[in-house]
Order: structure tokens, then C-alpha cells, then sequence
């Protein structure tokens, strides 16, 4: 067992200023402690894209029309959308699960169905989802984690598609965190002034509705969605595993902050790799007391933020694997 | 020939909200309308780093000794340095220049021998170095970068290694700033407060000697290194090649403000990587208005801020290339 001091002195006996590769360091320091090692390595990077839609979204709180996630998961299938160019590029592997959209998909070898229902209900008139698709989220989610744990992968992001998320994550967040929901709601996908407002109307609608609430399990069930409970159920899981869990942006932290109410001690294995443009992202990073690597003002989803900044964590493990330490490269140290 | 507003327009057809890719989507436009292309490629990048002793060491403006130049262009050699192991995470091509280090190097088959002195002189007492040293400098920056672009590089990144060379960058970014000197000078690699005043100390020694300076070049050679020569030179040369450049940190950003005010036009070239720890660097890119990729509190020089930030600015040329466009994936457009 290594402690955190032990793995700090190892990397300040690097041939570099003393804390000269600054939050690098520190994630190297996070990796290396979770996995026990002074020689931290990311294994088999996965991700998974869990998509799903929303019965809210019937109330107008997004730019795009429903069917467009669906749309989506048929360009994740055939490679066409962002997240796929990413993974390409760093060799992540790439599941997309179909946890809930409002469609049937013909069976197709990159899909893994996983429907619970075709989109949530509107939880502005009832609880999204019912305990029981709750429970079954989670059972799906990690046996998805388990999979990716069972082959290899020590490191794991997870993206989200789904019309109308970014309202289901203000709602959590809102109810989670005791914040006013305007302080929680951002233009999501490419909202106008009057959209959002709208936006606004329908959400104080939803909390009228479902009332005061304390629970975390109870408040997911209520504003769901059920790609943000997969997300949620894998966090759980992956840390139980000990992986490394690539945190994206504001719906995946959303899910996140569901998980950190149920387990704190998730925090040890979570990187939050960016910040994003969606407001309400900020604040939920600051009351999480997240350092994002990346704020490069991304807002698609899709685990996008975490398939961009895998390299850095990838570099913070390669320089305290590969780099000469002061003695060993005959090199002086600070006078 | 590709007018921005063409190569926005496809970056606009991406099946992804508007903007929705950030600063990426910045990124992808100045590459591609820098290359001319709707697909921009990032080709045999490479990283040159110019290493330089410098006389003002001798004032004790260094946390560490000055033998530490040397030490390190060894631990290059052997790739057991920071910049070594994200090079070799990225694929770039590594060159080592020694243009003024106060040793004799054996002959090695990586080391690219150019000196044009064992040190600068110290410029509290005269100028760095000679018009002819400045002359040699470029003509030798030229020759490296020419060899590059021949041999298919199209994005070339440069670092440095000079013990006491923030120094030098505070004198050139104050000069060329008309800034105060204590606004330009940081603890560079890990001075104490007492260290710090003394480094201030001895700046305002070098400025008062110099005497109020206007010419660039001039300035340049005042207050050197050979190093931050050569990088001014091949920033200048890189530019004429039409290649991508890469900026570090705080001191081959002083290199770059020399060669922007040569030549302005440098900026459609250039990225500037991250923001460094070291003081002086956030006030210097806000006089370039500069927005950096990263901000990890990296201060380590060598490069390694651009080698750590290529792989965002290949996601960025990637997703140009990659994704699908709307009409293509059949997905439905805002509505």
C-alpha cells in the first residue's frame, strides 16, 4: 500500500520544479493512489453513450425536436457523430446503449438495447419513472460496468443523448442542491431568450408538482431521465470496481451529484474532465468542488468533454511512469 | 480558395448544436482556412527545443544552479525529461538544439550541435549578445524549421531549456510592453520571496544599463538568450512555410511578442497552448490577445504545454474532417 506521500515525494523526485507540471501532478497523484501503484496506467479506456428521451420534452424545453435522438443513435452507429470521431482518435471503446428512446432500432451489432420504456413520462404531470425501472436502470448499468471491468478497462466515461436532458439535470440539481431552479437552467442545446424562459415556466411547474423532496433516489425517479439514471448506476458500479471514472459535462455531473448523495466516497476515483458552457455547469462544479481539466466551452454531450481531455490524464500517468527521477538522470536539484 | 464564412458554414452542417464544440470549432477554422481546406490535417508535428545558458544566471536570478542546462539537454538525449515522454505519447518528432550552452556536448545522434556561444553575456554589464549572434541565431532557427517543412511537417511547436531564462522573458516582455518590470517577473522555476525581490533587484540593474530600447531586434539582443533567439527566428520562418505554431509558456511567448512585432501577421499561425503558472504569462497573452487552450498550472517549459494540447487540436481538425453533416445523417436541424 502506497500512501499519498509516498507517490507526492515520487513525483517531486522527477527531473522538474517541484510541482512544475501543476494539476497534472495532481492527477497523476489521484491515479496512482487508486490504483495502488507508482506506476499508474490507463487501461482500455471505454465509454458509454446511454440515450433516452423524456416525456417533458412534449412541453417544449429544448431547441430540437425528440426525434433527434433517436437520429443520433443511428449516426453513433454509423461512426457519423462527435463522440465517435473522438474515440477514433484515442482508441476508447465506444458502447451505445438505447436505455429509452420513444423508437424501435432494428438490431445492429454496435447497439446494445436496453429500452425500459420508450421515454420517460412527464414529469411535469407524474414521476418519470416508476422505483422499479429505477431499480432495473441500475441493474442494467452495472452489468454494462461489469463487462468493461471483466475485459480490462480501468478507466470509464459516460455520455448521454437524450432531447430534453438538460431540463431533467437542472431539476436534480435544483432539488439536490436547495438552489433556486434559475440558477440551475441554462439554453441547452441552443435555446432563445423567450425558450428559455419557457423553459423556466415548465420547470417551476415539475417541482410544484412532485413537492418537497429529500431523497436522492426518490428526486431521480421523479425528474429522471433514464440515460441520467443508467449514468448514475454506473458511476455507483465503477467505483466499486476501483476504476477511473471520466466525469462529463453538465448532465453526466447531474447524474454524478445523484451518486455523491447516495456514496461520497466516490470522489477518490472521479476526474471531471471539463466545464461547460451550459449554465448551471459552473455552479454544480463549485458546490461538487471539482477542478474541471478542460473549460473549452464544449456543451454537446455525448461524453465529448471526457474523449478530449483522455489524453491529459493519459499524459499525468505517462510522466510518472516515464520520466527520470534527479538521482538517476545525475541532474542537480534546487539550490 | 476558402473564405472563413464557407468553412463556418460546414463546420456549421456538423450534426451538432451550433457552437457546440467550443473552442475546438475556433480551432478547426483558423487550421482549416490556414491550410485552405474543408479537411485540415495536422502532419508530422514537430517539436524543437533550443537550449541556451544565459550570463544574468550568474546573478542568481535561478532557483537551481546553471549546470542544470546542460544536465537536462542529457536527460533529452536519454528521454527521461517531461517533453520526451509526451512526444513520444503523441507521436512528435523531438529535436534538441544546443545554440549556447556552457559545455562542450560529445557528439550524439540526437543532439543538433548549433552554439553560437557558451552562454550569453550578462546583460546587467553589456548586451546579451552581438548583432551577428542575433543573425546567426535566425539564420540557424531557419535552416532547423526548413528541414522540417521539407520533411512534411505542417504544425511545429517550440521549446526551451536555459537556466535563467524567465529573467531574459520579464526584460523582453517589459520592454516591448512598456510594462513595469515587477508586473513581467514571476519565481520562474521556484524562487522564495527573498529570491524573488533579488531577481527583481537585478532586472531593473539590466534596464537601467540598457537604457530605453524600441527596436526589436535590438531589444532582443540586449537581453537575449540565443534560445529565445532562435525560437523568435523560427516562429518567423514557420510562419513563411505556412505552418501551424504552437506557443508554450512564458518564455516562448516573450519569443513570439519579438516576432509579432516584426511581422503581425504570425497570429493567423499561431495557437497558443496553455496558460503558465509563471507570473507574468496570463498579463503577456492578454496583451497578445491570446486565448489558451489550457490552463493547468504547467510551468515547466521544455515545450510541454504544446505537446500536452496537440491531441485537442487534433480532435478539432478530426471532427472537421470526421463527422457527418446533418443532410448526411439524416438529422433533424434546430427547430
Amino acid at each position: 500500500m502506497f500512501s499519498r506521500e509516498q507517490l507526492q515525494a515520487i513525483i517531486d523526485k522527477k527531473t522538474k520544479p517541484i510541482g512544475a507540471l501543476g494539476v497534472l501532478e495532481k492527477v497523476a497523484l489521484q491515479v496512482a493512489y487508486l490504483q495502488d501503484t507508482e506506476r499508474p496506467k490507463i487501461q482500455q479506456p471505454s465509454l458509454i453513450v446511454f440515450a433516452s428521451d423524456h416525456g417533458l420534452a412534449a412541453d417544449g424545453v429544448s431547441a430540437y425536436p425528440t426525434e433527434v435522438t433517436r437520429q443520433m443513435v443511428l449516426n453513433f452507429l454509423n461512426g457519423g457523430a462527435a463522440i465517435n470521431v473522438f474515440c477514433r482518435q484515442h482508441g476508447i471503446d465506444l458502447s451505445v446503449v438505447d436505455c429509452g428512446v420513444n423508437c424501435d432500432f432494428d438490431p445492429h451489432p454496435k447497439l446494445t438495447q436496453m429500452k425500459v420504456r420508450k421515454g420517460t413520462r412527464n414529469s411535469r404531470e407524474e414521476a418519470a419513472m416508476t422505483k422499479e425501472e429505477l431499480d432495473l436502470c441500475f441493474e442494467q448499468a452495472a452489468k454494462m460496468v461489469d463487462q468493461k471491468a471483466q475485459a480490462g478497462s480501468n478507466c470509464i466515461a459516460f455520455g448521454e443523448m437524450g432531447i430534453g436532458n438538460t431540463a431533467a439535470s437542472s431539476l436534480l440539481m435544483s432539488a439536490l442542491l436547495s438552489l433556486p431552479i434559475e440558477e440551475c437552467v441554462g439554453k441547452g442545446t441552443g435555446l432563445d431568450d423567450y425558450g428559455l424562459a419557457h423553459k423556466v415556466d415548465i420547470l417551476h411547474a415539475v417541482t410544484k408538482r412532485a413537492g418537497k423532496l429529500t431523497d436522492p433516489l426518490q428526486i431521480l425517479s421523479e425528474f429522471g431521465g433514464y440515460e441520467i439514471a443508467h449514468i448514475t448506476g454506473a458511476i455507483l458500479r465503477a467505483h466499486q470496481h476501483g476504476m477511473l471514472i471520466l466525469v462529463d459535462g453538465f448532465i453526466a455531473s447531474a447524474a454524478y451529484l445523484v451518486a455523491q448523495c447516495i456514496n461520497a466516497k466516490i470522489s477518490e476515483n472521479a476526474i471531471f474532465t471539463h466545464c461547460s458552457d451550459e449554465k448551471g455547469h459552473r455552479l454544480l462544479l463549485e458546490h461538487l468542488n471539482a477542478s474541471p481539466l478542460l473549460d473549452l466551452q464544449l456543451r454537446l454531450g455525448e461524453g465529448t468533454g471526457c474523449a478530449i481531455a483522455l489524453p491529459i490524464i493519459q499524459s499525468a500517468v505517462a510522466f510518472m511512469r516515464e520520466m527520470a527521477s534527479f538521482d538517476k538522470a545525475g541532474v542537480s536539484e534546487k539550490t
